[in-house]
């Protein structure tokens, strides 16, 4: 174990968890507790300060990162609003966690954190350019560049689940027509199949249910669709996918490779496209890594 | 005019060009040659010679420059394949070009090096991001962040013209179907209107004939859609416009712009969009000022 440990902090919709990580990006310790997300940023706070003090009790603790849905501006660390919880709009998120914790706190979009941990840890380790995408309620996405997040003005680059797919398709949450996430993420999925969930069409299709086999694959190639364009906006060394969706990944990925490999213009197509190493934790793993100012 | 002069060389299907170009990104200089686009790589080789030496007689200049479609691997040095131009595939064209010009040479993608053009000395200077989009017989781009060009594994990124804008729709020249640049380019202007290029469609439109007006509406609201996925893609500080149709952005401006302000997700809405203020040089200029290694 390394001497130097630093807390990641991710911020979802139902569990706020706290861990302690090492230089190697090891987990040491880690806790978790529900979301009070309609209960306003004040309430999320203290189930913050109250996660961090259970993994730091009696710790040395160098930098703490948190991870937290967007839109936010990353360089002032303020929220814009997030759409699972209350009270987020032009939320100085940052400076109150950092009050609350008394320790200087870097807040950071979690699809970042989630592919700067997978760069620094995971299947993007050696990468220059590492295009990180999540799919779950949402698609979202971050690419790392140099060792560096691509931020663009306000840390808000690589939105990918709002390129288009569908011209005047479907209303998208973000209230443009057609959107990726419309189509891709997981509640499209479910809905294609009238299911409660993506999770359960998945386990419909494993025992051999017809209809939810068609339906998977074609939504296998509309996650492939979104992918093409991903490459021919960044160029990266390496797709890494994460998110609930990715857990299954293995049923997905035949038709979603067969289908990059054959719409990505030629000199994109040998690009690996893989599921995250560190699924369900990259983001903690990067919110802690990307807190400390040598990165 | 400033005692440090670089040279940058255009390679356009039609035209080569080559400028002096000083410190403060003035033309100094300048020369344009008939591209032997048929006649392979030794031909075309031979113009940039001869363009070069009738504009650095008896200067001496730091850098050359050099700035070509693509696809092409800047980092090497090589073209993949030029749509418009007989073998260029796999060639080894700064290597050849610097023993040809006496001089060591850098090579850039034409959108990489006008989108550096204009962030030095044109519509992008100050700014942290900028994105560069040209709309010409194709479409296509690159993102500048902290000074760099966005490169991805080979120089390939921001390849913007073939995020897809209709699913499964007209066959792109990238083989893919539905790309931006299949509805948006100048030759799918022209073609919509049944007329020869792109140009007369402006030029009846300006006359008033409703059906060129109609038209061009039309073709501006399909260039803000695939603005509203580059914005989403890289959160830039501006978003600068290029390449011939944009001689015609008084034209387009108020539907392209009307689009996207209300389809972009609102955190995007106040980025400016603008045309190219060094159009028509930017590429030139930027590719002398990237020649130079503290760029």
């Amino acid at each position: 174990m390394s001497n130097v440990l630093r807390i990641g902090v991710d911020i979802g919709g139902s569990q706020i968890r706290a861990a302690v990580v090492d230089d190697g990006g090891s987990i040491v310790d880690r806790c978790a507790m529900a979301t009070p997300a309609q209960e306003g940023p004040e309430a999320v706070t203290e189930i913050v300060r109250r996660t961090v003090a259970k993994v730091r009790s009696g710790l040395t603790i160098r930098h703490i990162g948190v991870a937290c849905p967007g839109p936010l501006d990353s360089r002032s660390g303020v929220t814009l609003g997030i759409a699972t919880m209350h009270g987020f709009e032009n939320y100085p998120l940052a400076r109150n966690l950092s009050a609350a914790l008394g320790q200087d706190v870097s807040l950071l979009h979690d699809g970042a954190a989630a592919a700067y941990g997978e760069w620094r840890f995971g299947a993007g380790r050696g990468c220059t350019t590492v295009a990180y995408i999540t799919v779950s309620t949402g698609i979202g996405g971050a690419v790392i560049t140099d060792g560096k997040v691509l931020t663009g003005r306000r840390g808000l680059a690589a939105h990918v689940g709002h390129i288009g797919l569908v011209r005047d398709g479907v209303m998208c949450g973000c209230g443009r027509r057609g959107c990726w996430e419309a189509y891709g993420a997981g509640p499209a999925l479910a809905k294609r199949a009238s299911m409660a969930n993506a999770s359960l069409v998945f386990d419909a299709a494993e025992r051999g249910v017809a209809s939810a086999k068609s339906i998977i694959e074609d939504y296998a190639r509309i996650l492939g669709e979104g992918i093409v364009n991903v490459l021919h906006a960044y160029d990266p060394d390496i797709v890494v996918l994460g998110g609930g969706v990715m857990q299954r990944f293995d049923q997905i990925k035949t038709a979603m490779l067969l289908h990059v490999r054959s719409q990505a213009m030629p000199a994109f197509r040998d690009i690996p496209i893989v599921r995250a190493e560190r699924i369900g934790d990259s983001g903690l793993i990067g919110a802690a890594a990307l807190s400390s100012p040598q990165f």
